[in-house]
């Protein structure tokens, strides 16, 4: 008996020792009321040393699994592990339309996959290799020492006090007038905009938004049962008389827009659309929900402000903002900006999802940010993005035969292709030859956008483009030319 | 011009600099188009080195703020940011249904505050001084070492690898079955819970609890329209006849149980009693989602395995485990165990929730919990918290008049008063002596549990529960003095 003991060396001895024991217990092979060896004994059996023995008998112990009797020796508790009747739920036909929705539409399930060796324009992910590592590892050793054991509790629902007011700072430095608005520090952009949805838009409420859009965001306008109207999408952004006939016609809730980098455009909305575009929705009393997720790489024009600045004293702009696109998507850190009042609502909601974020990552970003080394990683940052951006705009007007290339800015840019052309043909003759993309049907709202597809380049190199995108280039031009001989 | 500058020596200069500069431009003091003075020049007014002016408008620059013309100097860009009409939403009756429920449901808003110099038995949050930080550093520093980069980009929905597996191990060991089984990350129990709830519990389905239950679930359920079927609790646990007469005749898709230190009775179902408990949910083939909160929290008694142990190989149980009673609470860790096919469900709507949880918390979790940190600490812990309870239901049984002292374990104690007397005078009373308690009505279903009251004792001396205790007593011993008077 316990000679199958085994013991690896990267876990303290006692620990392995006492799982062991733990599971010979649980699986009845030493049943309740039997005598364990004596700590000596078991040391010599299994080659360790006494002292392993007695830690491991203390936890278990401590843990409920043994007695000791003094004088006579450690014995097995009456630990019932015995299962009853074994039941078969069948899941899959007790689980949620919800549930059903959100399986049905996570593109992670139902795309195809990268595998190893391929060349992926999928994600919008920033480049690992450009994090700060060991300007965080400071932020970290800085601010653990100063709070530690505060971080490691509980915190507030709104968020990290530090924080908050370094984002209100930030927000300032964006132009945004502070006065009667607040902050609410989410889990990341996904978060925010479901506590802001689950705020103002009830099951069934009309929401209008740019066509293309997010994808994740449209994904979650479908869980949440709302009806979508899409705006099309103009060179310069949303197309102004045809929002403005929407919102005359149609009973909208709010606007949700991506005015500064667009995704999947990777178009800036223009000062003047974007005062046009305050004005409309103004006129029908309508609020907009700002999604600035990537306002950060700016890498040409001059300085943008976001629709949350422009609005003023109004309150009518919710904005969403994360530096997930170019900073730690890992932590999962956004916020959300809004009216005082309506925050204190969705502080309430966002306590009711998860009581609030992790208290030590909100602690270390904020470390981070504010003794200045967020400026100096920007400034690399965007140098290294700029280039990546400025290549890739060159190598697919190259490469790959188009109607129009999409993109000023962000992480990624937009392939229209030939009206004839179909994107998900172009993906599937790629990914034989591993090349990978996302289709743009995905990005619209009304099944449009065959024809189109998303390049993402945040974690690639210039030569991988080049590869790349000449594969993508020679799938097209192939179907160009059946598409016409069949003509 | 520019005099008004002040520099403070928590930040790098430039930096304070590029910000009040950005305000400067963005309030309109400096309007496009304008010089800005050469750097030498502002360098002399502002009383900085000319290096800070430099990199001040060399960062303006690169943010569009600013545009640099050889030989000329830096003129101001057209940064736009007048504020058009200003726009007025009345949030308040914008705002959903859910919203309005979420902020009634939340008792942060409505109950009594602590304010300084208060004893409060409110929290059931662990003891902060006790947290291993010097431990979790040593994790940090190890592990971001190993995987800084990848820890802060993004990771996977169902959770960081090395902390599901060791997770799947940790639960070997309370007899957990592995086969069929996986495990979902959550930000903590209570987003555990809402992923549960919205893959199997769709609006208007019933729900089955202990009553009285824990306060945040019995929220959730209310704000997801669920119908909460309360099941009285005996000395020993749920009443397992009443059980199973409101299983027989209501419609009920799941149960939700807290077979170990209950919350609020603090109570441990015994073996016999949860073999029961399964089988009548088995004969209905209702599922039962199980909350391990505080199973560590173990103070005496031979180890009692969880429900889902005693299921063996059936899918029937959804378990939902966290640390946060004991450890690190702020990190808003937790994990759900459930059939792999339902956890693949469960997936999709973690994702579509906030992508996934930190991945940087979830590695040192999982560097601490591997390397024996955990173990160490646990003990130590025990010990602490184990004196401290034995002191509660001591104190509490001298100095309260009850009815009857409820609690095997855990971080807190309830207490059922004489059935005349209302908590909520008592906690108003109370309250004006600077003691604090969560009232027992909280935690019931049906709006029971006036007589009763929760002891939240993981933040207080044993001093400070003498004196908290004492005036309670004293001023449930007044009560009882009015109302036999009255009679």
């Amino acid at each position: 008996m316990f000679t199958d003991f085994k013991y690896t060396a990267d876990r303290p001895a006692y620990l392995q020792l006492k799982e062991y024991l733990k599971e010979q217990i649980l699986s009845g092979l030493i049943q309740a009321g039997e005598r364990l060896p004596a700590t000596r004994e078991l040391a010599s059996t299994i080659r360790l040393g006494r002292n392993t023995v007695i830690q491991a008998y203390q936890d278990l112990e401590e843990e409920g699994f043994i007695e000791t009797v003094p004088g006579q020796g450690s014995f097995v508790s009456a630990v019932v592990v015995e299962a009853g009747t074994t039941t078969r739920i069948p899941w899959d036909q007790l689980t949620t339309p919800y549930a059903a929705s959100a399986v049905q539409l996570d593109i992670e399930k139902s795309e195809l996959k990268w595998e190893r060796g391929m060349i992926s324009f999928k994600s919008i992910a920033p480049d690992g290799n450009l994090f700060p590592t060991e300007d965080f590892k400071r932020a970290f050793l800085h601010r653990f020492a100063l709070e530690g054991e505060k971080l490691l509790n509980y915190g507030y629902a709104q968020g990290y006090r530090p924080l908050l007011e370094y984002l209100a700072n930030y927000l300032k430095q964006k132009g945004v007038d502070p006065e009667g608005k607040a902050i609410l520090v989410t889990n990341g952009f996904t978060e925010g905009l479901n506590v802001v949805l689950a705020g103002i838009c009830a099951p069934g409420d009309g929401i209008v938004t740019e066509n293309p859009t997010h994808n994740t965001a449209l994904k979650i306008f479908k869980l949440r049962n709302l009806k979508v109207y899409g705006i099309p999408m103009t060179p310069d952004g949303i197309d102004v008389d045809a929002l403005a006939a929407t919102l005359a016609a149609k009973p909208v809730k709010a606007g949700f827009l991506i005015p500064s980098y667009h995704n999947p455009t990777g178009l800036v909305m223009p000062p003047a659309k974007r005062q046009a575009v305050l004005e409309v929705f103004a006129r029908h009393r309508v609020p907009i929900i700002e999604d600035g997720f990537n306002e950060e790489l700016r890498y040409s024009g001059a300085h943008v402000a976001p629709l949350l600045a422009l609005a003023g004293k109004g309150n009518n702009v919710v904005y969403i903002g994360s530096f997930s696109k170019i900073l730690f998507p890992g932590l999962r850190l956004g916020w959300v900006v809004a009216d005082r009042a309506l925050i204190a609502t969705l502080e309430s909601i966002k306590r009711s999802m998860n009581i609030h974020t992790s208290f030590l990552d909100q602690a270390l970003l904020y470390e981070y940010l504010q003794n200045g080394s967020f400026e100096k990683y920007l400034r690399r940052a965007r140098k290294v993005y700029r280039q990546r951006h400025e290549a890739a705009i060159r190598l697919a007007s190259a490469l790959i035969p188009h109607r129009r290339i999409w993109g000023e800015g962000g992480l990624h840019i937009f392939v229209e292709l030939a009206p004839q052309i179909n994107a998900r043909a172009v993906l599937a003759a790629c990914y034989r030859r591993g090349v990978l993309f996302m289709p743009g049907d995905l990005f619209y709202t009304d099944g449009g956008g065959a024809n189109t597809l998303r390049l993402g380049i945040g974690r690639v190199t210039e030569e991988e483009m080049a590869q790349g995108f000449k594969i993508i280039g020679e799938v097209v031009s192939m179907l160009e030319g059946e598409k016409s001989a069949s003509i």
